[in-house]
């Protein structure tokens, strides 16, 4: 199978992906897997037009084999210059981020600040933007509204915010079979 | 300069990426570029937040040079999943395609079935689809409502359609400066 090994591209340097992590460890599935499976099953069941945006990579060379696949045999990992996933929920446009946290911090350091930008003018320009944060611990998962995060990585000298905020400011995301996480379900609570 | 060869994948093959046109010969640059700097300038004037998705690419070996950047010595051109530009626009979902053509035609076959489903998708949501098609012999770009592509596409014994049918059906994009493609002018007109 293809591995992803830059799913979370550490911000000092753009080009030492870590590694991925599980937060659901008894099923062995990463909060991107499941994300991608409950975008799935809103696509296919026409409740929502949403996908993670592709892995921007920086193409240097490539191999044209006779009779054979386009080869890239130099490429490097790039800055996403936005967020992971957006697309469209009942005519309103949705943009965000997910991430996990392997403890009851999440640090500002997981995002970048051209991403929390992003966010803002998203919300600026009449779209719905948040976080999804996932805390593989507790095997618990939030959406944040993204104007919470911004405010507190641009009005607050901490480096990172708690998992009480988060519990407080942000709301539970249900986990299930199908989707296996109704994130919809949240944003027709709070957003419509 | 990084080049990336894969900008007009073949739908017959994914893997055999065809050469770039350039359909503004006097000034060397692609539909894309202009694209690109087209929606620079809007984000740069806070008018729209609209990005091309990354290049898909499908990693299959990554070496990790000690004190480097990692690199990616083995992956292949994928089939993208949706269409190549998507964002917000007036608190609207933006939600696009982009072709060149070298001559009187716009071929099906430079168009995935899958992305013509998704602009349907996108209608059927809400939002905003079209198609930009620039006749590079003309020099001539114009934005081209997805609801005229699906029908012509589905409803249809040809394997083409012409210029004349763009030119009545669709709407010139005036050409400048900054921005290079005044395609929301377009939008402003004839969506709002």
């Amino acid at each position: 199978m293809v591995n992803y090994p830059n799913r979370k591209a550490n911000p000092i340097s753009i080009h030492t992906p870590m590694k991925p992590k599980h937060y659901t460890s008894h099923r062995g599935m990463s909060l991107e897997e499941d994300i991608s499976f409950s975008n799935d099953y809103y696509l296919l069941n026409d409740k929502a037009v949403i996908y993670k945006k592709p892995t921007p990579v920086q193409i240097v060379k490539v191999d044209y084999p006779k009779r054979s696949a386009a080869k890239i045999v130099e490429a490097y990992y790039r800055k996403p210059s936005t967020t992971d996933y957006n697309g469209i929920y009942r005519g309103k446009y949705i943009d965000f981020e997910a991430k996990e946290c392997k403890n009851d911090r999440f640090p500002f350091a997981n995002i970048y600040k051209h991403q929390i930008d992003h966010l803002k003018r998203i919300i600026d320009h009449g779209g719905i933007a948040f976080v999804i944060i996932a805390f593989t611990h507790r095997n618990e998962v939030y959406l944040i509204d993204a104007s919470f995060m911004i405010d507190a990585y641009y009005h607050s000298d901490r480096k990172s915010i708690t998992y009480d905020e988060i519990k407080e400011k942000g709301h539970i995301i249900k986990q299930g079979v199908n989707p296996r996480l109704s994130y919809l379900d949240v944003i027709d609570k709070y957003y419509f």
